[in-house]
């Protein structure tokens, strides 16, 4: 069977290519996806969350005209996570490729001056033709009981997203993670969609079609090197 | 298909029931239930996990001797979150049922006084039975790049959860999160499995097989009241 669970589970990747923004995700499909959301689990039920669907080509153009800026921070600890060549990547099994990011940005020499000069980010860079994006919310007012920086709510958002993703990959529909959004441009974000105070912007995310599918090395560590067997370290050689 | 995968985003649930301690949990169904965590999305592929399986059962009854003592502050916070009647939470739509704890924690009047007179709290109650369970730990030398708080670091461990939950419910495996488990007491159980001091402990998981299904009441809000169509606001009624 094709779409069994595991299958869904293995084959989910975040899709980097810009999506065809004529082609609109079906109504019915994003439907399918915030159901997906709705019964994730949640601390104590909060359902800290809220979804707003941006599909309006006026509203996402509004979106896409922002800029932020990557902090200092986010090119130094993005660095850190780089592997430079899908070789080194497929040995290390964690981290992302470098060759996604500006050259600058790969190169430990150069990662001060690229700080230096580094450009204002365009939104709609970003949302890259996407027909449709999700802006993930989270409500600031509740908290998993006594979970201190409600390190369980954000669990929770975790559970939330990754039920949308794995919906959207049933359904064949591009999906990739907007963290920009979250960043201070926030602000901004959430001024042009009437978004609360109360309510924080977690990320966005970008549904459709890619002309053609991103074809990026996927790497993960082998179970033995993440499980252990009743002590800690006896599964870890 | 009974099995297609909203149905089984839909029916995974939290089994509160006992489990029979004598029916294991078949090592290729952890292992299923591994690989799950081992595909799931983490923010820049950080893979900031390790899953410790318990079936020892004699280390199944050291963690079980061990007490925790629920703080003032999750009692209180609990309270917030709970229904007294299912009735109550059919129309809420959000949090759980109070009479799955003590009759005192569900009576604003005797909120307090349950408080001064709370009883330590017994692992192997909250065990009840399991004959596995898996103790999910995170690395807090790894930091989602520029995230403050490492919230999406959270958020990965969220999706890590998920992915292992829809597995269990798929192969109709009871689950349970313990989140006693990442509370002060989390120092008692690191150093029973000998897990390093850089490693913490997010909650430990149940699994199992319960004689009889818990029944308790699910409930979420309709989507129409957590989905925004382009305006925050405009699917709120």
């Amino acid at each position: 069977m094709m779409n069994d669970l595991m299958t869904i589970i293995r084959q989910r990747y975040s899709e980097r290519e810009p999506f065809d923004s004529n082609r609109q995700v079906p109504t019915a499909d994003v439907e399918k996806i915030l159901e997906g959301a709705r019964w994730a689990p949640t601390s104590h039920n909060m359902q800290n969350f809220e979804i707003v669907v941006v599909d309006d080509e006026r509203l996402l153009n509004r979106l896409g005209n922002l800029n932020t800026i990557p902090s200092p921070e986010f090119i130094r600890e993005n660095f850190e996570q780089l592997s430079m060549t899908e070789k080194e990547l497929a040995q290390k099994k964690v981290g992302i490729l470098g060759t996604q990011f500006p050259p600058a940005w790969q190169d430990k020499a150069q990662l001060e001056s690229a700080i230096k000069e580094r450009m204002p980010l365009n939104l709609g860079r970003l949302i890259n033709g996407a027909p449709t994006i999700l802006i993930l919310l989270y409500d600031t007012r509740k908290r998993a009981p006594a979970s201190p920086g409600d390190l369980l709510g954000a669990v929770s958002l975790g559970a939330v997203m990754e039920n949308m993703w794995l919906v959207a990959q049933s359904l064949d529909i591009g999906f990739q993670i907007l963290s920009m959004f979250g960043s201070p441009v926030q602000k901004e974000v959430k001024k042009i969609m009437g978004i609360p105070d109360h309510m924080a912007v977690l990320f966005a995310i970008r549904l459709g079609y890619p002309f053609t599918r991103s074809e990026a090395l996927r790497v993960r560590r082998e179970t033995d090197s993440f499980a252990h067997r009743n002590e800690y370290g006896t599964m870890d050689k």
